[in-house]
Parts: C-alpha cells; structure tokens; sequence
C-alpha cells in the first residue's frame, strides 16, 4: 500500500464510511490499495429517495450473483442506475446485506456484545446527510468480497481476491446518492480492516 | 390435486395474490397442491411499515441462501419476523425477487412486452390494502422455489422439486401483514402456473 491514495483519489480510513452525489454519466472509481479488502456501495436515486438499489433485481435480470464489466444495478423500481465499466478483480457480492452492530453480536461471539464499527452504522450516518433514511439502506453491493453458496445454499465467505491496485468502475445512469465504505467487518477481509480509494469523476471527465 | 383445498384452508388461483394479518403466535401454513409450484411471501411489521423482510439479514445471519425447519425471517432491523415451524420440501429461495411485468420484458422475450401476471403486481395490489407501499416489497421468501448457483455466480432456477401436498409452516414473532402469491412465472413452475393453498392459525391454535 502506498502511503497516500493515487492523485485524484480519496482514501477511506478502515472501518468508515462516506455518501457523495454521483450524477449521472459521472464515474465512480473504487480501488482496493492494499488488497484483501471490501468495500459496500449503497446508492438511491438523487431524485427520489424512495427509489433504491436492488439487489434482487440486479440478480435476477443477469441471472447471476455476482457483476463484472459490463453488469446492470438496477433499482426496485427496476430502472437501470449505473453499469460496471470495468472490473479487474472479478469477485463482488450482490448476497450479503452491510455488517451492522447486530452481524457482530450474532457472528462474532468472542465480541461478547461490545460496540463495533459496521457498514451499516457508517452507511447510515454518512447517508443521512442526504436524507437518506436508515430503514433503506437493505443488501449492498459488496465489491471485492468473495462469497460463494454450495447446492443447498450454505454460504462461504473467502478472502477476497483482489491485489493491491485492483479497482471496479462504476458509471452512474441516473442522478444517485451513493454510499462508499471500507467494510469493517474482520472476517470477510482476512483477519485485518484495511483502507479503500474512491474517486469521482464528472461527465465527460 | 384436490378439486377444492382441505377443510380450514383457501385456495389461491394460479397468477393470483392475498394479503393478511399474522399476529404473533398465529402460524401460516403454505401448501403446495399440485406439485412444482412457487408461492412468493413477503411480511412487514404491523405496527411499522417500514420494517420490513429482509432477505440478505436472513441469509446472513443463518450464513444460508435458503430456509428450512428452524430457520428464522429477519426484518431489515435485523429483529426475528417469523420462524420456519416446519418444511417438507427443503427447496426455497432468499435470491430472487417477486416477478414483475419487467421480469417479462427482459426474461420472456417471445411475449413481445404483453402485459402479463405478476408476483410483484399481485403483492402490491393485495398489501396496499394494509398501507403496504409497492417500493416497500423487496426481495421476497419464495416457497418451494428451486434455485442454486454455480461458483461463478451464475443462477439456475430448476423445476421446484415440491410434490402434493408439501407445506412451509411459520409462525409469527410479531405482529406482522403478510402478502403471498400463487408465482405467476412460467419458467419458475416448470411450464404451467398452478394455485397454491394456504390456511392462518390463530396463536394457540
């Protein structure tokens, strides 16, 4: 990892989180420094709040749980919201909702209940500076987060696969709210939190 | 299947939706009449719609894309909505959202963007009734609906393996309106759309 992001780039400290407006056409850059890390994209329609990513709708219109170049997300109202302009890694999640305080008192029983950074906290309050209410903030695309199901549905979640430098590329088809976290649960990055580089980019640009 | 359901029970037609109260205790058992036939559930709390089923904080939390005896339904405040009291089938989906009149124009292209039943349309329709709103129904439990997916993500949705007379047995943790459907997809229902039967048990009975 580099000790600063790439110009042009913000950098997210472990276990936080951010929203910003994506307009549409406007790119949103996610790079992964250090690999091993997820970082979980929410985003509703600018226009809108009531209009929010789907994952269910994104899975069922590619008949696929994951995204790469080329994927749709779209939203519950089933209108596309942005495409995948490039992928280098090759492994998102479209399964798993953000970890929250309760992921860490069901999952992570050495925790003993203790208070522990999350997606959704982070999420949550990064969001609402856009009036984005809490409640709709459901399943997340998880870039770089490495989850697989067996034949009867059991869930396995891996290190993630992306190196140092990996980045997904999305660009916005509507005007979005997004939410951007470097995911703070330890066990879905290989033991350790670690950073996550963004960058947005206008129209045109 | 019986021309008429068992005593206690009502019959949805094929293509068709209801809505009701489940108040906490009271059990929904869903029945399967004829074999290879979908019926999609989604439930919001009684007393605050905006609290609603949560697919990924139930296939989270059980680290499962399906449910089975014992299984519980999470809200998306990650708070318990219902057991799974009992299931004689073993094949249900947590992926796949309600059918919609999109689902048809980008799926089923050989009807050309005909207007056509729908899940989605038929929850909507029957949950507005309990103030239920349309963007609300997200990501739904689809009773005996036979999915699985590769390592690569990507999706199948096989014949429902449901024989007669198969049944999914919950039992409300709170208050709860539930909305359910005889699925009105074709390629879910191994060709031919079916009904499905259902009775509600008040709490002690």
């Amino acid at each position: 990892m580099t000790d600063a992001p790439a110009d042009g780039f913000r950098r997210l400290a472990p276990q936080t989180g951010t929203a910003f407006l994506l307009p549409r056409g406007a790119r949103l850059t996610v790079v992964d420094p250090t690999g091993e890390q997820v970082a979980d994209v929410f985003a509703v329609m600018a226009d809108d709040r009531r209009e929010w990513f789907s994952s269910g709708r994104t899975i069922d219109y590619a008949n696929s749980t994951t995204v790469t170049t080329g994927s749709l997300l779209y939203s519950n109202r089933s209108r596309v919201m942005a495409v995948v302009e490039e992928d280098t890694c090759g492994h998102h999640d479209l399964l798993l909702t953000p970890c929250s305080q309760q992921t860490f008192d069901l999952l992570y029983p050495d925790l003993d209940g203790a208070e522990h950074p999350s997606c959704f906290a982070n999420l949550a309050g990064a969001m609402a500076g856009y009036d984005v209410p809490p409640d709709t903030i459901s399943t997340t695309l998880n870039v770089f987060m490495n989850v697989w199901t067996e034949r009867d549905g059991t869930l396995h979640i891996d290190p993630p696969t992306s190196v140092a430098g990996d980045r997904l590329v999305l660009r916005a088809e509507a005007d979005l709210v997004v939410g951007l976290t470097a995911c703070s649960a330890e066990k879905s990055n290989n033991g350790v939190c670690k950073p996550i580089d963004y960058r947005v980019t206008p129209a045109g640009g």
